[in-house]
């Protein structure tokens, strides 16, 4: 694209560097800000800076907060022996508005995926380990996405830690509440089959 | 949504002020930017902080342009008698990209629409007018989307400039290239009709 000015060539630039925006859709927004106040693009621009320059994690369980330790870490009513693992903190965010979990988290910060070069030293599994090691944990429970790299990372952790004596386990995998059966794919149905419960334990909360 | 930190709830409001971006997308390019280098988010934000400090209208043609005059209209090869009359700087990138226009540009900066309480006054109309009222122009080009807004400000600038003498143009409508007939809507089929040309002129360039 020949853009009239740099200055909408940079900012067009930076924005489609983000995933999923592309050069036209970062031209239509730069130019919906251009109709905006300045002092709204200022803080605009300010709120990433302000983000990368002062974003801090927690010493515990290393997701984002602006103090030393997360308010769910530092939170006396939730229970310190229980730690979900979790890719990020969406997930996090995800299962906290369940309100189904009184435990704490770990953010591993991403999953192993060898297609994109990400191994295990990359993501928080050895502070994982060894807050296992350091004693105190009584469950650990795998809470990461049914894909490839999900499924790899589970079975990595499951291997560093099933020799520790902790409890492990992994979220429930079967037929989202409100699915119909003849339109759920084969591979979920026949894992719900296999992981079949009690009926008394079966129902939704 | 409750986030775990001030700075990253505001930088996901920022984000998702913008059109089109809700608020777990931003969210999503809000964590994709803290896997970034600090540096990098520096740039990102300067560059928006930069595009509104700094960004400069052309003086004719009320284009974006980082000088007082923008290079099409400060090119002495461009027909300054010439004018194509378009919405917005993409547009103005688009006709610019067909490589068939030797003229000048007049960027409104909108259309009338009167839904979103948008009148003649808050686009540059008076200014089009006032150009052509200064005389040395010999022709107007509408160039504006076949949509609801487009037809209203057509009809209007051809109002306000009907008596001048200037010759007035609209670009084509008829059947895009490429396109099968049996799939075209009966809208624009019956204007393709109506508008249709000696067959030596219709080829494609």
């Amino acid at each position: 694209m020949n853009f009239p000015s740099k200055l909408i060539e940079n900012a067009v630039n930076q924005l489609s560097s983000l995933p999923g925006i592309g050069k036209k859709t970062a031209l239509r927004l730069v130019l919906h800000m251009l109709k905006q106040d300045k002092n709204n693009i200022n803080q605009f621009g300010n709120s990433f800076i302000d983000l990368v320059e002062n974003i801090n994690y927690c010493m515990n369980c290393y997701s984002v907060s602006d103090n030393k330790m997360c308010e769910i870490c530092s939170n006396p009513k939730r229970d310190q022996k229980t730690i979900c693992v979790v890719e990020d903190i969406r997930v996090m965010m995800a299962v906290e508005n369940t309100h189904q979990f009184k435990g704490v988290y770990h953010v591993l910060g991403g999953l192993i995926s060898p297609m994109d070069g990400i191994g295990p030293t990359d993501i928080k599994v050895e502070e994982l380990v060894q807050k296992v090691e350091n004693g105190n944990i009584q469950e650990i429970i795998f809470t990461l996405s049914t894909t490839m790299e999900g499924d790899t990372t589970n079975f990595y952790l499951f291997r560093r830690l099933k020799d520790s004596g902790v409890k492990i386990s992994s979220i429930a995998r079967g037929i989202s509440i409100g699915d119909e059966l003849e339109y759920t794919d084969e591979i979920t149905l026949g894992t719900a089959i296999i992981s079949r419960l009690p009926y008394e334990n079966s129902l939704s909360k």
